[in-house]
């Protein structure tokens, strides 16, 4: 049996008692990679502990796969895919676009998901048929849109820096066919797809955990995402996202270098 | 004599009024400029009515400059200088950094200044003197920071696209060198440089309703900004702001070709 809303929403209330009163507050930032700036803060190594915990000590038989600790049971039928801070540049930074990502695979498929962004007090979460939003506005059902072509279409992406070697030519070609380009809000591009605000979000190298909790969110809210050679998209890599099928066959056509 | 911070705010609840209901509504957006894209929805208009208005009747001898409408006595002592929807890319995106500019300059210099951030529910306030913050996370004086040197700041700017001509080049040259740099949250930078979050900003081409509300913020907070030529920012232009003298006089060295 799959866990509900209530266990879904107790996670993120656990991580983000963890992560919003470190916000904002000069917390201590290590490097993980010596020669990069891969910063980890307390707050995703205590925030990824807090859900842990309630995972285990609720659904002992499910697997997790997180960002900051050690895999447990990636071969188990259910498995949770936890990023607790995705964003944790935005987080160090002080913008509030960061969000907390909270995705169950079931049989290696992404079938149930929630981002939480503390700061905002929004919620976004696909119960496995359907997407929702709760926040300041109101809550509702949501939809991705369908702009007609990419012509129309919004685009965003982390940074253009994100694209690495051939990738970033491609990424280039696709955002100069659109309306309007943005950078720089991680995950919370994917909700505002899901939630039928933009049409396209492009990235590249992802890791599961990136995308696991959004996979869900975007088909559930009718939406397409895969990677950029058509296929599932639950391990990452580089990863399409539209809100239509002909502003996702537009652009996957030039990803692919047949455009 | 100036005005106060209770008329500061209610200026800024009245654009309040007419921007966050339409936010995420599927506002009409319209193209001002043929041939390019560059939004204006009916909220940017009448909001900047709406301060306008108030504006008029309680201090009918100001001059007003604002994004929207024609300008009012820009030779009087005090002018108003307001950019309604600072971010409107990102508004119609449903992005939440986007916010109100309420400057006041006295006999051309920017005095008071006001940002306001509805979704989020911050206000960042200049006084004539000092600089608070307002938010969900309580009420504080915010003063910049100062982070030691151009190799451990944080640089924001809007998106690298901006830059036209020689400015892209020299403004890579400093994105080169400091840790950590983001994209894409408009006049929410300035606001986190003055609340010392961060460290940098540096912006092209912008007008002074971009940059007036922002100019008493950052140096009431202890900041530095000018333009790239070292001159005063109120006219806007090429921008720089900075916490400290430190990262200030490196970047400015480097944008001035001369490091």
């Amino acid at each position: 049996m799959l866990p509900d809303r209530a266990f879904f929403d107790s996670l993120a209330d656990a991580a983000k008692g963890e992560t919003l009163p470190r916000f904002r507050t000069g917390t201590l930032v290590s490097n993980k990679l010596a020669g990069g700036f891969d910063p980890v803060t307390e707050a995703d190594q205590a925030a990824e502990t807090a859900i842990r915990d309630r995972i285990i000590q609720h659904f002992p038989a499910h697997g997790i796969l997180g960002e900051e600790h050690e895999s447990i049971g990636l071969d188990r039928d259910l498995v949770w895919v936890i990023d607790p801070i995705d964003g944790t540049r935005a987080f160090i930074s002080g913008v509030p676009v960061w969000g907390t990502l909270i995705g169950l695979y079931q049989k290696g498929r992404a079938v149930m998901g929630l981002v939480d962004q503390p700061f905002t007090g929004e919620r976004y979460f696909a119960d496995g048929q359907r997407a929702w939003y709760r926040g300041p506005d109101g809550e509702r059902q949501i939809h991705t849109r369908d702009c007609g072509g990419l012509g129309n279409a919004t685009l965003f992406t982390t940074s253009p820096h994100i694209f690495q070697g051939g990738s970033y030519d491609l990424y280039k070609a696709v955002e100069s066919k659109v309306r309007l380009f943005r950078y720089g809000v991680d995950c919370y591009a994917y909700a505002l797809l899901a939630a039928g605000h933009i049409d396209l979000v492009i990235e590249d190298s992802l890791k599961p955990y990136d995308v696991g909790a959004l996979i869900p969110l975007i088909e559930q809210a009718g939406g397409i995402v895969t990677t950029w050679d058509g296929g599932r998209p639950e391990m990452g890599g580089n990863i399409i996202a539209a809100g239509s099928h002909a502003v996702y066959e537009e652009a996957l056509a030039i990803l692919q270098g047949k455009a």
